[in-house]
């Protein structure tokens, strides 16, 4: 039998653990520095907790667990009831759990179920997988990690400031330069009233969304096929050409809610202006009426972030709701999040070569030994260098020296220390530099003073 | 509708969270002082991988995810052939896919899928939920963590030693007082040798590992239900006499791999001394003979760690195992390792209270203020706290300095920054420590100065 992992999934070994960890502990330490604080929720859900909230083909793609015990029976009743039922209409009936598709419903579950235990306005981050029956493509997985910041209870454009400079912050820390790419939902809905068409909001939006990726003709040919009139795609095709907020003012003239849009991405742009928020080559803040992003519950801004230097989609997401909680019965909680998607991010650093010497994780030392009392020997010594947080190993084996340093070569450990006969007697180790090659014998106190730096 | 989570599974809050961070970061710590580094597998793997590892009843608990798309057609086609098939009989054809159910049988897996990308002996932490369907009750979830640490590719004995260290390390860190106990899975067969019972080994060891719980009395009728000679009953309660190695190589006289498990233990108990290894009130290893551990898979030493101060199972155990990566195809990889229970562990930190401050996770400073230019004044003055590292909130709302003062409160943050008009005009804060009240009147370098410590 060979084994393998199911498709879509993924092993991951220590090289790449360790970048992982480096991209997670990142965004982490900003996440903190913020004052936000990290929940968990559990990977398994009712699946009443998830299903309806990501539309039909979402519902598909959540993954079930099958009912422990009979499931069978409960089965084969409803089919007596009624043959012609197909899998998709009996999901329920043999499941009742499913596995998260992403941190969003999750969370508003867990806001309005924890309500008292909560301190509104509640900033928390959240780190955990998510899992979707996707069609496994490049870069697209069917287990991956989510990293998501929300501030839910406050609707103070403030939250909007803090989510743009944790972004700034996160990836000047990682060295990555990125466009940060800003809109309002509410100006959205503004477009849609002025030409004419206020109940096409959502049509209007998913197309506009692909204005990017196949341009403006095709773009309309959509619209048209989605039932627009032809005097609204001719109204809406002027957009384009509304950059300045102010001829965007112009363009909204009558809608109040297209207004309400306008004056909130002025104030995000003021308070980030005054706060020292200045487009750079690193970071930009740039407002796009093009971005409406798939999901239906933003109601306010929306924004996403992209590489500068890579061809790749979105690396961070996300955007105002004003009632997430309330599919849950809690009404009236505005909140604000945004995801950053580490997977993609883990492919920028490596595509652009980023990541640092990674040290932390990896074994600093190891003890290579001619024989058993040699080993012994280094045993005592190893204790002493993880005493002081060196990350240690002695090789558990008595075996040839060349296996022993092959080891290390090929576990990249930066410095063996060889114990032999003679640096017993003497109270030494040899330390072998395994990057220059330099040996040097060295008494336990040199040894520490030159592994401590 | 009311919203909830499956039984047995739990939400984290940020207190339970900084909690388990610290647990999971001691651990982690002092994995990677003895060179162990992390990885991870995903949660689902093919049913395939999992099923007939865990033992009939193991079977039953895994958690089975239902296909995707049309699993029903299947299932009928299997039912008209033969309509006495059970859910039971059925899991294989609606799911091919399951949820880990430790993180030790992926471990082999992984190991044989990768071997070429791996160096053995290779060293690996893994911390990671588990799922298993077993009926919930008070700390048995059906989603938990487990926190692995094992070495394959040598037998080597200095790796018990290893174990060891790490165990008696953790606990000294996390301050809980801990008795370790060893036993070797091959005295046991040793015992069912010269009992004349060889194939009874599993039996015995059952049966042996209850004596503890229910006494010798208990044990001996268990014995009897399963088929054991009275005379091997009688020399088996002999056994509880035998104290020191010395008797027990005497009892194993005539078995061959009796005498090599005293050997093992030997060996691990001379390491251990001769490293300074010396019983004390915090730890002490402890030879037990009634320790066996349920698992079938062990063939060296077997290890069980419980707390002193604590009525409770075990907290950490683990073993040897001759050719777990056997099942998968790759022969003559010995491995041995331990694993923590996260779960237990923070019930036993939690009831002796012996949880540190936990600072880093915590809001330093909250800046509260009396409107809006306020709010804009602190906002330069808290990114010059993030800047040093101090994890900092700007109360994102203008409203009564009541309301901010109860939300730093409630959230247990050290220190608010009060700005109004006079701290405007004079460039300072008042810092209220919230912990004794005082207030005092501070510039930006003050302030930082008396943060920073």
């Amino acid at each position: 039998m060979k084994p393998s992992i199911p498709k879509g999934t993924r092993d991951f070994l220590p090289q790449e653990m360790a970048r992982r960890n480096y991209i997670f502990g990142t965004i982490r330490d900003v996440f903190r520095l913020y004052g936000f604080q990290q929940i968990e929720t559990p990977a398994l859900e009712n699946l009443s907790t998830l299903m309806g909230k990501y539309g039909e083909e979402g519902d598909k793609l959540l993954f079930k667990v099958l009912n422990s015990g009979d499931w069978l029976s409960p089965l084969k009743e409803k089919l007596a009831q009624d043959t012609e039922l197909t899998a998709n209409g009996l999901n329920s009936t043999v499941s009742d759990k499913g596995l998260r598709y992403d941190l969003t419903v999750p969370f508003a579950r867990f806001v309005v179920q924890n309500r008292d235990k909560i301190q509104f306005p509640f900033r928390r981050y959240q780190i955990q997988p998510v899992w979707r029956a996707d069609r496994p493509q490049r870069g697209r997985y069917r287990e991956f990690y989510q990293c998501d910041v929300d501030v839910v209870g406050t609707d103070s454009l403030l939250c909007e400031l803090e989510l743009i400079q944790i972004v700034r912050e996160v990836y000047r820390r990682l060295g990555i330069r990125v466009v940060m790419k800003i809109n309002n939902r509410k100006v959205l809905a503004g477009i849609a009233e002025v030409i004419g068409e206020p109940d096409k909001l959502i049509d209007i939006t998913v197309a506009i969304d692909k204005l990017d990726k196949i341009g403006w003709d095709k773009v309309a040919d959509e619209l048209r096929e989605r039932g627009l009139a032809e005097s609204a795609i001719e109204k809406l095709s002027g957009l384009q050409e509304q950059k300045s907020r102010e001829s965007l003012r112009q363009f909204l003239q009558g809608s109040e809610i297209g207004q309400k849009g306008v004056d909130e991405l002025e104030e995000v742009f003021r308070l980030y202006e005054s706060q020292g928020g200045e487009d750079n080559d690193e970071f930009a803040l740039e407002q796009d009426l093009t971005l409406a992003r798939g999901l239906n519950y933003y109601t306010g801004a929306i924004f996403e972030v992209k590489a500068r230097d890579v061809e790749m989609g979105s690396i961070t997401g996300g955007g105002r709701y004003d009632n997430l909680t309330g599919i849950f019965g809690l009404q009236g909680v505005s909140g604000v999040g945004i995801s950053f998607g580490a997977d993609r991010i883990y492919d920028v650093l490596n595509q652009l070569d980023l990541y640092p010497e990674m040290t932390t994780e990896q074994t600093q030392v190891l003890f290579a030994h001619f024989g058993e009392q040699e080993r012994g020997y280094a045993l005592a010594w190893a204790q002493a260098l993880r005493v002081v947080g060196i990350n240690t190993e002695v090789y558990p084996e008595v075996c040839k020296i060349k296996k022993q340093m092959n080891y290390a070569d090929q576990k990249q450990i930066p410095f063996v220390a060889i114990v032999g006969g003679d640096e017993m007697q003497t109270g030494t180790v040899t330390l072998k530099d395994m990057h220059t090659g330099e040996q040097q014998r060295l008494t336990k106190e040199e040894l520490l003073n030159s592994l401590k730096k």
